[in-house]
């Protein structure tokens, strides 16, 4: 036997094998790969979409299957969730209720921040001291653990949203994880483009130089807290949870409270990945809230809380900018997303892809198209010119050939989150004419889903009235067929939404190359993303992670994009400490 | 001939061979080595110190010798200050006085917002469509003239800031010009860390993969408001001038009433060498203000303006944080900096570093030290135990001597840039026993100077009264020798002053690893920049660019480090335009 063979196999281990130096070890590929696909945006993804791919067969430890995530589940509902270890639990609440009408009846701790937010910054100095690249190692396993129970997560995320069983699985699953470990990426590429250390060494001509070591440390700035949504808990959450932790920040995370379920499994399987890496699992935390509490409000003005993540409703939003003062406020906030519709060369392309586009979950999305801008003289297709009037039926009759099937239907537009909704549905014919009317469709599985087909509304843009309408988020499956004088018209009219109101998308159709530069020039000049032509698989309200922006953070939608350099960089500071050398 | 050499030699350039093209193989060395700085934040500077670098002998090209230097300055005197195509001059003004006692006389063209920010505005498509390489080179072209008449700045560094002709040299010259080209250099990368294209191709099993191609553009935010300071109009001014400048925003410069001419001549420069690349000149423009006008408050409001950097009070800074909603604003407000004296091995070197330091420019920068806290039952030193008197005593001995010599005390204090400040070097006397009194001293070139040195006043850290004194700013050359109990407490209430009041700098001498841990552990605690055991030729107020960060945006002095990557990440964003591929 050699002195080599007689040490230790791998470095001091926390029970369990997950050091940082071991997790490291085990993610470095993955952080490579993330960190090559930011940089080139190609198409690139850890996460398997396909349900099959989860589950013993995929030989990845610990993965459920779907019939095991689906018992997983079903065993929280009716239960007290346990965080153990987590301080300051001031009784109990529950405030889900499945839009499926599942009986949810789970009950999460409720904190005094008094004494929650004390315990998580006591956490903070080990985890600064960790460096870059052992919590973001920590952040890839947690959410390698996150990625093993998608299963488990598609039905929490189901049964709180609202959103169809695949769309949860995807959109709450593998595509809410891609976000998260984009954020890592980009969080560790901004830590570490600073040395740790340097040696200075200044010249003074004939006399010797002036010699300084210097020492740089990435430091949190305070604990993070991640207000949640309804539609999207985790999609919408990963991005500012794993920028926060992943920069050295404890991460206080308060749900929605119609959609706990994702976020606190969330943050019990981040808990443990902590503990069992040797640090406190004090560094993320759940804040669940009572009913009519308000106890975002409260936690987003504490002098501890120093980074907010926000998406919601406008006025929220605007609350947070304005009385968060002491924080970094990140938020996505409404929009109303156009689409220019001038010509195109596959007319019944388009029209299957708006048809989804509307439809997929019930248009409960931050980047679904609100305003479709017609020419009323009607436009050039491969099909033959269309009017103003088929462009729109034949719209409204792609969806209805959508939707036909039952089926298919409950399968794309899942249930309608809230009664908000499902009022602003009822309330639509009012505001135009119908060219596409909502029907209910029943769901069999789940009987008491609210489940809408979408509507869509003419509007004439040169009526008086009509500016009010079409220029209001309307959310929800409402869309607004906008009629209006020419091309360059529905650019100046895109122009100004989006200047006034916000997008998130922008979508366009034209086979002209001097509307394509009009309406490139108008996102460009608004700072908006635009997707051209879009007639297959591709969609204008979904985003690829590590290649495509999720809003630009320049328009009234959002101050942040998901997820570049100014969503993480100003999540930590660099201290520098001098000496002589 | 061949085809290869019948073709031009270059690619088509603008009259004076200054096409983006040519100024980027100009200057893509520098880029380059500026890049490498920021990585290795080791010692770099392209712009030379010493004055007789500059001239008709350094090879360079416009380069001014000192009386060149002199004479353009004295040309500047008495006359009106032309800027050739800046639209919407409405009258001139006349606001400067030099602190030396100079007759300035030079008169600024006034503008009308209403005409000037549309005009900047229009500037804004043809600099972002020339991307991130062509602006940087630009910036770089912009910065090369302006060391060229690094002589002719000093003199206007000099008269508007009262600081010491070799101070106004170094740090308005190529400290300045350094910092200018650190915020280009990041600003460079931050951009094109995104490419400007990418395939995107996602496999879908058995079928056809969806293909789009991508395109992503750095584009501004809109006009950048620069409101410049008093103090050091160059040195604070460049790094949010070019960070704006070169991530595709105009740039519209509001100098300080009292330091005009500094950033007037940058304007100058800035636009003429715009021209010559082929862009608008107006993409960097001059806001003078009137006695009294308050035009940065009304320029802070213009829905034009999404970015401000600022420098000066804190009171004026948190108005524009709560009311200039509708721009990112970088502020750099007052803080208390401190040093602890635990103990040291160079008694000698530390009362001769910590003299120069309270002394160089008459304490009047934003680093200088003001809090010496000191154990009451003194402290180790090389030379045997010091008592508190002993320190203190030690101190005013050193400054005294430092500037014994009426020249040198001139070549150091430079002179008191406003009344204000003389007012608070008379009152120090009431707040404090007296260590070491102020005194006058006669400048034999500029008699209408006001020159004065340090006044130290000691402090009772125990005492009910003292707190009030020794946390607020005391802006100029007025520090306090703070005894405390022990070393622990003078951690405990540098940790107290960062927190409450901010911090640009933090020093500390100490012998002993323990104490050294908990200055360390406090200041990466608080987020504070800490210089230790200075005793030579570095000083805590100075630091370097491309190396050291000044300030560290996360304590209540400032909200930005120059620079990182937060200081520049969210002054452009990225729009995206995607298409089927």
């Amino acid at each position: 036997m050699t002195a080599e063979t007689t040490g230790p196999a791998n470095p001091p281990a926390t029970a369990g094998g997950n050091s940082p130096v071991q997790l490291l070890e085990k993610h470095r590929d993955t952080l490579d790969q993330a960190l090559e696909a930011i940089r080139s945006r190609a198409y690139w993804s850890p996460h398997p979409e396909h349900p099959k791919a989860y589950g013993a067969a995929s030989g990845k430890e610990g993965s459920l299957g779907a019939e095991e995530g689906q018992a997983a589940f079903d065993a929280l509902r009716g239960t007290r969730f346990e965080l153990p270890g987590q301080p300051g639990t001031d009784g109990w609440t529950a405030t889900e209720s499945s839009p499926y009408g599942l009986g949810m009846g789970i009950e999460y701790p409720h904190p005094d921040p008094d004494r929650l937010l004390p315990a998580m910054r006591l956490a903070m100095p080990a985890w600064r001291e960790a460096g870059p690249e052992a919590r973001a190692a920590v952040c890839l396993e947690i959410l390698a653990r996150i990625s093993a129970r998608t299963h488990e997560f598609a039905h929490a995320v189901m049964h709180t949203s609202g959103q169809a069983f695949m769309m949860a699985f995807q959109a709450g699953g593998p595509h809410a994880q891609d976000r998260g470990m984009e954020a890592v990426a980009y969080a560790y590429v901004e830590q570490v483009r600073t040395p740790d250390a340097a040696d200075w060494s200044k010249p003074q001509g004939k006399r010797d130089p002036l010699n300084l070591s210097k020492q740089f440390t990435a430091v949190g700035r305070g604990i993070s807290l991640l207000i949640g949504c309804n539609t999207f808990p985790t999609w919408n959450g990963y991005p500012g949870l794993f920028a926060s932790l992943a920069t050295g920040n404890p991460v206080l995370v308060k749900p929605h409270p119609r959609a706990v379920l994702p976020l606190a499994l969330t943050v019990r399987i981040a808990r443990e990945v902590l503990h069992e890496a040797g640090f406190d699992p004090n560094l993320v935390a759940l804040a669940a809230e009572r009913e009519g509490e308000g106890l975002a409000k409260e936690l987003a003005v504490r002098p501890e809380v120093r980074i907010i993540d926000y998406t919601g409703s406008t006025a929220f939003g605007e609350w947070l900018e304005t009385h968060a003062r002491q924080a970094q406020v990140y938020t996505e906030k409404a929009g109303v997303n156009t689409v220019v519709i001038d010509s195109t060369d596959d007319y019944r392309g388009m029209l299957g892809n708006l048809a989804f586009s509307l439809s997929l979950y019930s248009g409960q999305m931050c980047t679904t198209p609100q305003n479709l801008l017609i020419p009323r003289d009607g436009i050039s297709t491969d099909d033959g010119d269309k009017s103003y009037d088929e462009v729109v039926a034949d719209l409204a009759g792609a969806v209805g050939k959508l939707l036909g099937d039952d089926a298919r239907a409950n399968a794309l537009l899942g249930a309608i989150v809230n009664p908000q909704v499902g009022e602003r549905i009822d309330a639509a014919g009012s505001l135009g004419e119908v060219a596409l009317a909502s029907r209910s469709v029943t769901n069999p599985d789940f009987p008491g889903a609210t489940v809408r087909t979408p509507v869509i509304i003419k509007l004439e843009s040169a009526k008086p009235d009509a500016e009010a309408v079409y220029l209001s988020e309307c959310f929800g499956p409402v869309s607004f067929a906008v009629a209006v004088e020419s091309t360059p018209d529905a650019v100046a009219l895109l122009r100004h939404t989006v200047r006034e109101k916000g997008a998130m998308t922008v979508g366009a159709y034209t086979t002209s190359p001097d509307m394509e530069r009009l309406i490139e020039d108008a996102c460009l000049e608004e700072c908006a993303q635009l997707s051209l032509n879009l007639t297959g698989g591709v969609y204008v309200n979904q985003t690829a992670a590590f290649s495509d922006f999720h809003g630009s953070g320049g328009n009234p939608a959002a101050n942040a994009a998901l997820v570049d350099g100014a969503f993480v960089s100003n999540r930590f500071r660099t201290v520098e400490v001098r000496r002589p050398a």
